[in-house]
């Protein structure tokens, strides 16, 4: 094993001791460098502790480049990883520090190294939560349809209320134009309620009030649609048997012969 | 095959490529000239692209004219599609440009194009999303009357904690009349919760504060229904066949032997 | 049949088409004098029409008076009546006009005329939703228990949350007392969000952070809590074959053998 | 029996008739020591009735001192309690009464006697209500994979948006800093709403109402994932039991023989 191999074991890979350290110790680099990030944006802080957060920073951009070097240097294929969102996300969230040497304010899009929170979701590679995550991901695939006809029915409701309150209320209660309207409905019917345009008038409240009880019926539905969809793949994954007659496989645990060919199925081993 | 037949297909239908092409075509005008009509009702812009929504308006009601027209043209039963919801909304969607043309300020009514966006549930027709809208639609029939009771059971509710809030917190802190206690008090058990009416003694918070866990109790039930049903209507959809030779019944409808016993399962009936 | 008998058909039943037909009037009736009260409390409307409203609610003061005394007159067992809760409130919605003549200003008590909407729940004989209503309090019932757990729960996390804040934020926040502190947190936690007290300081917002993600686990409870019982209470009703040997009746449609005796069973009707 | 073991039997255990009722008044006890506590915060009811409010407070501490070391003299295994979470709150909420005595202010601490209130859930082993609530923390148990994944997600989907609103809005709309956004992004997507903090700009408008979308989705998770896992519990609770004939496997716990050819069913191993 070469060591450009082992070096790609441990920092792409999670199936060594070597490569779990690794990520571990990345994502808590990488948890240390937002938090820095977000102090740094606080006023009182950055007057205070300002070029202390400005060393750790330029440490970490010196880390990160350092980790995205030597990815570079031992993936197999460069233009892959290179291509790949983690590659275009690693290689962003280390080049405003390097462009504020020229560019004063360029340091303004470090806030690109948020997304390398993303990194997290490795986590769950380490921690068997695999099978899971994808029981989830395969749900929400499944109930894409339905998601999308919900979808369209809330955009439709929602332009609907906006415009007629925009007709009803008018600009002298904040509805100013169609587009605040349908922000208002947005905001309305998703039970948000911030309060900054609200209904004065009689007409409105009562307009509104009809809006917050479709939000009723419309937050149930998602909802529903995903419970059922999540038991029904959770049944699903109890693999059925395959008939090794006409090789198709979708039979019940609990079957004697396949349902599409009459043959005598093997018993399910459990 | 006449023309008019052929303009039917391509207008009216889903099923040919022309068809599917109009649909396409169709939706994207009137999302472009929805959009027109949201950002023309945005005051800085209006005063600096005015003419330029105004071109963009005439040019779309040209077009919807022309299709309206065609419509009526090919449509086998011009009497039926006129009255239809859509029909209605079509003419309704084109009539404004050319009322203002007489009397200045009817564009306002132009904000009734927006229904037109319901033409964007044809998309479904188009993606083959209909088995799922139809289970969706079949899902809330069958929670009809479970609905309806648990409305009633809302408004009452709504109506007690809106009195009550009217006797408790007076004029003072804006419950200045009962159908704005009620106003309120949908605003809260809704969770929409805006704050322009909040209670201001001790007692009034004290009773808002009920009316929130109510809120709880209350959000859990539509939802639970909805889920009930749906899993249940998923469930229904493939009824389970009895096979003719063990009399047992457990057979999914692509079933075409016993998982039972082997015999032949009669076709299912649909 | 006498008179007497005829009127409590009428006025107590549901069967008869006269008793249908004299419950429908009666929410009606309700309906327009709560409708009357409603808007009597709007301050323009009561200084226009004041005096219109007053003779209209004398009105059905009068007709309530009439239907009451017929109540009394027909029941078989006037005291259970007096003593019911309908009794009570029918009594009590008619009191105040009559009090009003000795002492100005008993008229507010008139919004106890509310609870008489509660009638609107007779509707549900008529239209045949018993069944329903029913499967949905039962559902409630088995629910029973698990809701007071979660009950529990969520006071218990708001005390805590409530005492945090209190101690973080302090009067200078509006969190000027322990009480109200906890207000804050049920407003906050049942994610209505007023926004009449919010956090100042930012570790009390990171606290308010915390409180809304509990808020999420927290909304999940019932709604799961709910769904499951009602899946659990619907199925439970397609109603069990009882054994003619042991007489015990829980044996599923497909049994053909009695599961605690072994006798064979009678096929289940349909 | 000494008087040590029927004092543990009391104290700590909830048997024994009086167990029970030792239990109850303790509750009782805790309860209103609490209430006390809230109430002297109140401003205007602390001037009136301070005195009388100080002198419940050492009532309850001599109480609740006598009850801690009731305790700590009948327990089998002393350390074990005090260094218990139950032992350790109960010391704390007596000790700010008496530090009081000597530092004027440690008075405040006594917000910590609020944790006294979790032990309301030994009521639920009087009321029997244990399996309910096991139910519901295996249920718990079993969808912490799934709470984390979705825990997870939800950060990352925070963080994006509170990122982009800091970028958009800026200082001048109250995005102050980054923590400050991030905060604005968890009241948002979690439909609270105060509404403290609000987007000024139409881009920042367009922004929070995607994540207004993406909360409806995201609701509908942690609620999906909950039923499910409770009604897959709630069925595992009856694991079937096997024919030993017949082999088929569909039983009920409580069959004593087989629904399919009627033999004796094995007896359930529990």
């Amino acid at each position: 094993m070469t060591l450009k191999e082992r070096l790609y074991d441990t920092i792409f890979g999670t199936d060594s001791r070597a490569g779990q350290t690794f990520d571990l110790l990345l994502i808590a680099a990488i948890l240390c460098s937002v938090a820095v990030l977000l102090l740094n944006t606080v006023e009182p802080l950055h007057r205070q502790y300002g070029s202390l957060f400005f060393g750790i920073e330029w440490f970490f951009t010196v880390v990160f480049t350092l980790e995205f070097l030597t990815r570079l240097y031992c993936s197999p294929n460069r233009r892959a990883y290179l291509f790949s969102f983690y590659g275009i996300v690693d290689l962003l969230s280390i080049l405003p520090t390097y462009l504020a040497l020229m560019f004063p304010g360029a340091q303004q899009l470090l806030v690109i190294r948020l997304l390398r929170v993303l990194r997290i979701f490795r986590i769950l590679k380490l921690l068997r939560y695999l099978a899971d995550a994808n029981l989830l991901f395969r749900t929400l695939a499944a109930a894409r349809r339905k998601i999308v006809i919900f979808g369209f029915s809330v955009i439709t409701v929602i332009v609907i209320f906006g415009s007629l309150m925009y007709v009803i209320e008018g600009p002298q209660s904040g509805f100013t134009s169609l587009p605040k309207s349908i922000y208002w409905a947005i905001v309305t019917i998703t039970t948000v309620g911030y309060g900054d345009i609200t209904p004065q008038t009689s007409l409105g409240q009562f307009v509104a009030a009809l809006a917050m009880f479709t939000s009723y019926a419309i937050i149930a539905i998602p909802t529903g649609i995903f419970s059922a969809e999540l038991i029904q793949e959770s049944q699903r994954q109890r693999r059925p048997i395959q008939c090794s007659n006409c090789e198709r496989g979708s039979h019940e645990q609990d079957s004697s012969y396949c349902r599409f060919c009459g043959a005598e199925l093997p018993k399910p081993l459990e």
